[in-house]
C-alpha cells in the first residue's frame, strides 16, 4: 500500500477500528445449490417481480425495502467539520449504519452523494427512494437542509427525516422534560436560549415550541434574532416572527441574563461571567461536540443541571437515543411520514425511560436496554 | 395484511423464498460498550473522516467502499419482463446482491431508481458514485444502456460494467471458445449469425470479434443488419458497418442458411426449418429466458452443441460465471476500469477451466469451485 499522504496516525485506535470499513452485506436467505439459485434467482425470482409489478405494495413483503433506510449525505456538514466531501463522510455513515441495526435491527445503506444545488438533491434522492422504505438525511448543510427536507416529504411517500435537525431536537427535548422534574419547573414558565440558528438550533427551538416553552430567544453568530434584524436569511426570519417574545436584541450575553435555560447547538464558546448571569441555578445543555459551548465543570459552578454531547459526562445528549426507534416505528407503521406528535411522543418516550430523574441522570445511557423499542412504541402509536 | 391484488399464488416456494427480502447490512466491527461507540462513531470517526479529507485514497482503506459494488436499475428491461419499474425490479437486484456474496464475497447493494432522461439517470449514478467501489448496471432498456454506460465509464474513475451486455458476452464467448473445441474449429472460419440486437446482441457481436470472429452477421425483429438498412438506430447502424462482410440481406432464416452458430439473444422463435437449413453439426446458443428461441430438444436434431441460458439443461450461458469474478477483480486491483482485454481473459479463463469439454459441457457448472476466483485472477492479470 503507498504511503499515505495524511498527517494522522493511521496506527491509532479508530483507525484500527475502521479498517475495511464497519458493514457489510450479506444474504438472508441460504444459496448453496441449483435450486436454492432457482428459487432466489431466476427463473422463480420473474414472479414475484411481476406480483409487485401488479401490486407495488408487495415490495414491503417479498424484498427487504420494508427494514431498510438509506443514510444520505452530501458531506457538506460532517459532524463539526464542515464540507469535507462525500468520500469523508462515509464513515459516520457507516457508524449510523452499525448503530442502526445494533439498536433497532434496522438495515441502514450509507449513501454519500456528489453535493450540488438544492434542486439537484432532491431530484436525485427523490430518484433513488424506490429501493429503500425511509431516508435518513445526514450532515447536509444549512439552509440548504431545511429546503430539502420538505421538498422530499412533500414528494415522496416513505419517511423523510433529517436527524441532526430532529433527532437532536427530540433528545434535547427529553433532557429538557427530566430537567424540569428535577428543577420542578414547568416548560410554559421557562426562558429559554437557543445558541445557534443552523440545523439543530431551528429544530430544537420548534419542538421545544410545540412542548409548550413559550419564551424562546435564538442567538446566531450575529446575536440575538429578531424583528429588529434586517440581515436574515429565511429561515432566521421565520425564527424572528416566532421567538423573541419581549423583542430581545444584543448579544448571546444579553439574552442569557436571567435565562433559565441554555441550549447550545453552535460550536461556540460561551464565557464563564455569561453563564454567572443566568438565572440562579440554570439548565445548561451545551452540546457542541467535541467541545461543548461551555465545559461542564464551569458550568457545574453554576447550573442545577448540565448537559452535554460526550459521551464522557454525565447526560449525554445522544441522537442515537432516538434516530433507531424513531425509524423501526415509522417502518413498522408501514412506512408512514414521522409527524410533529410522533416526535413529541419520542422525546417523552425517551424521558420516561428514566425512572427517578436526578440532575446527573436526565436522559437514559445509550446503553440502556429497551429505549429503541419505548420509541418505536410511541411512534407508532401515533401512526393513523 | 391487507388481501393482495396480485393474482399470483403467494404462497409458491418462490415466494416463499422472497419472504421478507433476502438481502441484509451487517456490522462488521463489535459494538459492545461506550467505549466501542467512541471508537467506531463521534468522536473516533472523526478522524477516519479528515484523514480521508486529507487523502481521498484512504476511502477504500477505512472504509467499505473497497469492497461494494451498486447493482443499480431504473426497472425498464427487467429479466425477460420488459419495464415493470423500481420497486419490481430489486427481487432481481437482491438476487444477484446474493450472487454477489456468495461467489466473490463483494458487498452488493441494490439501487433501484426511477427513470429517466439518459441525462438523469446519468447525473443521478454519477452523483451517487462516491458511495461505491464498482457500479453493476443492470435491466436497463436498450438503447439507452449504450450512452449511459459510455458516459459513466468517461466520467466516473471506477469500474462501470453493464451486466446484461458484457457478463452475457463474456459467458456467451467462453461457451463458444469451448464449442470450438468440441467440433475442432477455429473461431476466425465461422459463419455466425446472433439473433438480436439489443444490449446483449450488441456486446456478444463486439467481444466475438475482438476474439476473431470475422463472419459475424446480425439480426433484429426486421431481418438482417446490414448497409441497405435505412431505419437503423445509431448502435445498429454501427452493427452494419462493422458486421456481414458479404453484405446479407432478408430475415433471420435467410441469414441461418449455412451458418456455423445460432446465437439467440432476442427471445423470438426460430422455426425447425431455419436451424435445419444452417450447416452440418451447427452450434446453436439459445440464451432466451425462460423460453428458449429452440427448443433444446429440436436444436440436438441437428446441433452439435446445444447452450441455454436454463438451468434445467446442460451449457447454462450464465452471467454469475462471470460477474462476480469480474467485480472481485476489478476492485482488488484498486477499482479499475474493466476493459476489453479483461472481458476476453475473463472468458477464456472461464472456458478453461472445463478441464474436457464436451457438447454437453462447455462451461462450468454455476456452482464449480474456483470460477470467481479464477476469473478475478485474469481480471487483475491485465490491471496495469
Amino acid at each position: 500500500m503507498p504511503k499515505s499522504e495524511t498527517t494522522f496516525d493511521l496506527s491509532a485506535p479508530a483507525f484500527v477500528a475502521h479498517e475495511g470499513g464497519k458493514v457489510e452485506v450479506q444474504a438472508t436467505k441460504p444459496l448453496n445449490d441449483a435450486a436454492d439459485l432457482s428459487l432466489l434467482y431466476t427463473p422463480g425470482v420473474a414472479d414475484v417481480c411481476l406480483a409487485i409489478a401488479e401490486d407495488p405494495s408487495l415490495s414491503r413483503r417479498f424484498t427487504a425495502r420494508h427494514n431498510t433506510v438509506a443514510v444520505i449525505t452530501d458531506g457538506t456538514a460532517v459532524l463539526g467539520l464542515g464540507d469535507i466531501g462525500p468520500l469523508a463522510a462515509m464513515p459516520v455513515m457507516e457508524g449510523k449504519a452499525v448503530l442502526f441495526k445494533h439498536f433497532a435491527g434496522v438495515d441502514a445503506i450509507p449513501v454519500c452523494l456528489e453535493s450540488g444545488t438544492i434542486d439537484e438533491l432532491v431530484e436525485t434522492i427523490a430518484r433513488l427512494a424506490p429501493s429503500y422504505g425511509g431516508i435518513n438525511l445526514e450532515d447536509i448543510s444549512a439552509p440548504r437542509c431545511f429546503d430539502i427536507e420538505r421538498r422530499l416529504r412533500e414528494r415522496l411517500e416513505i419517511p423523510v427525516f433529517h436527524d441532526d435537525q430532529h433527532g437532536t431536537a427530540i433528545v434535547a427535548l427529553a433532557g429538557l422534560i427530566n430537567a424540569c422534574r428535577v428543577i420542578d419547573r414547568q416548560m410554559a414558565s421557562l426562558k429559554v436560549v437557543v445558541g445557534g440558528a443552523g440545523a439543530a438550533g431551528v429544530a430544537v427551538t420548534q419542538l421545544l415550541q410545540l412542548a409548550g416553552v413559550q419564551d424562546i430567544v435564538v442567538c446566531d453568530s450575529r446575536g440575538v434574532i429578531g424583528m429588529h434584524r434586517a440581515d436574515l436569511v429565511a429561515h432566521k426570519q421565520r425564527l424572528a416572527e416566532t421567538t423573541n417574545p419581549n423583542g430581545l436584541t444584543g448579544t448571546l450575553g444579553d439574552a442569557l441574563v436571567g435565562a433559565d435555560v441554555y441550549v447550545g447547538v453552535s460550536g461556540g464558546t460561551v464565557p464563564e461571567e455569561q453563564i454567572a448571569a443566568m438565572a440562579p441555578g440554570p439548565v445548561i445543555f451545551a452540546l457542541a461536540n467535541p467541545n461543548p459551548e461551555v465545559h461542564p465543570q464551569i458550568a457545574h459552578k453554576y447550573a442545577s443541571v448540565v448537559a452535554t454531547g460526550r459521551s464522557d459526562f454525565p447526560n449525554q445528549i445522544n441522537n442515537v437515543l432516538a434516530f433507531p426507534g424513531i425509524f423501526r416505528g415509522a417502518l413498522d407503521a408501514g412506512g408512514v411520514q414521522i409527524s410533529e406528535e410522533m416526535k413529541l411522543a419520542a422525546a417523552w418516550a425517551i424521558a420516561d425511560l428514566v425512572e427517578e430523574p436526578r440532575a446527573d441522570l436526565i436522559v437514559p445511557p445509550v446503553f440502556q436496554p429497551g429505549v429503541a423499542e419505548a420509541v418505536a412504541a410511541a411512534v407508532q402509536a401515533h401512526a393513523i
